[in-house]
């Protein structure tokens, strides 16, 4: 690599760090091009010899929180030998995930609510660090319901990663009244143990 | 009335209407005071006579939007007059709730996403209006498990409230690829089934 390509990489992952810091403090408000530029020392133009827009930049951040997010999942997951492992698993994966959306709220909020500028999308490796996320849930669903059809339990596991998302996220919400730690944890849990019963016993 | 206060509540009615059509439009972004102004025809600071502040305004819309959400789930909640027929209510709420969502949009993101100004905490006549929503759930769901404690019952409103949210919340979302919407039908209708199968088989 030439020295100007390194010197680039360089500055390219301090101008990351320094969004990632910002966004933490602030969440996406606190996100300021200029200030960015003053922060690593170059200038608000030369951004853009780096990242192509701020929607990359707020991507580029993301893909370190998903990073983390990852080895924090397979750090909980335990191993899953017997079907009757697969509910503990289920659960020790969605209680390490509201764990994780708590120690790093403002961070793992961009990565839901940051929206792309109007006629641009998510380009395709963004969208495929998001799907690889699923393997946490699809493992131990394909213990719980070997049965299933592929394509019936990847819908299944949306639906299960989507409900217990939109239970962190409104226990963790501001507006309403805060979740005390311990009830939330309840109700994750509960939520979890709940669709596992209604998926595996019979009539 | 004094025709002074009565000038003054037309006024503050059309600042509330011209702020839902701006956030209909472009969501919290397109919400700017002085555009509010000149659409109904004051100055800038003459708004501030109307409403305490922006976040008041926000909230002021998110009434008027939770009053027509909670219009669609009394018109969705069939009669319950059976422990059989809680399922079913509790499905056709979650679905008109999804429908909801998706015909308007940006008015009901702006009821998860808005965030009050620091230091700033809602309203007590907000968080109430929130909480009457929670009826269309809670009623069913007496009827589905009567024997458990209100608190549990009022934990397992929230979370299944939570859980369906996310779903919507997820499926909407413009990130990923958007969900079709049979299929995101499909999602919410098994999962509250799932839920309320977990709830009532025995063991």
């Amino acid at each position: 690599m030439t020295t100007t390509a390194a010197r680039r990489d360089r500055q390219r992952e301090q101008l990351i760090e320094a969004a990632e810091r910002a966004i933490a403090g602030k969440g996406l408000a606190g996100l300021k091009a200029r200030e960015l530029a003053q922060e690593i020392g170059c200038s608000l133009g030369a951004i853009y010899n780096l990242v192509a827009d701020m929607d990359e930049l707020v991507l580029r951040v993301g893909s370190r929180t998903l990073a983390r997010l990852d080895a924090t999942l397979s750090a909980a997951s335990p191993a899953v030998s017997f079907r009757e492992q697969a509910t503990e698993a289920l659960v020790a994966v969605a209680l390490a995930y509201c764990t994780f959306a708590r120690d790093n709220l403002q961070l793992w909020r961009v990565l839901f609510e940051h929206r792309m500028a109007e006629g641009s999308t998510v380009p395709d490796w963004a969208v495929a660090e998001q799907m690889t996320m699923f393997r946490h849930i699809l493992g131990p669903l394909g213990m719980l319901v070997p049965d299933r059809r592929e394509e019936d339990r990847n819908l299944l596991g949306r639906t299960l990663f989507s409900a217990v998302h939109g239970v962190v996220a409104i226990g963790l919400e501001e507006k309403l009244i805060a979740v005390p730690r311990r009830e939330l944890d309840r109700q994750i849990e509960g939520l979890v143990r709940l669709a596992c019963r209604g998926l595996t016993i019979r009539d």
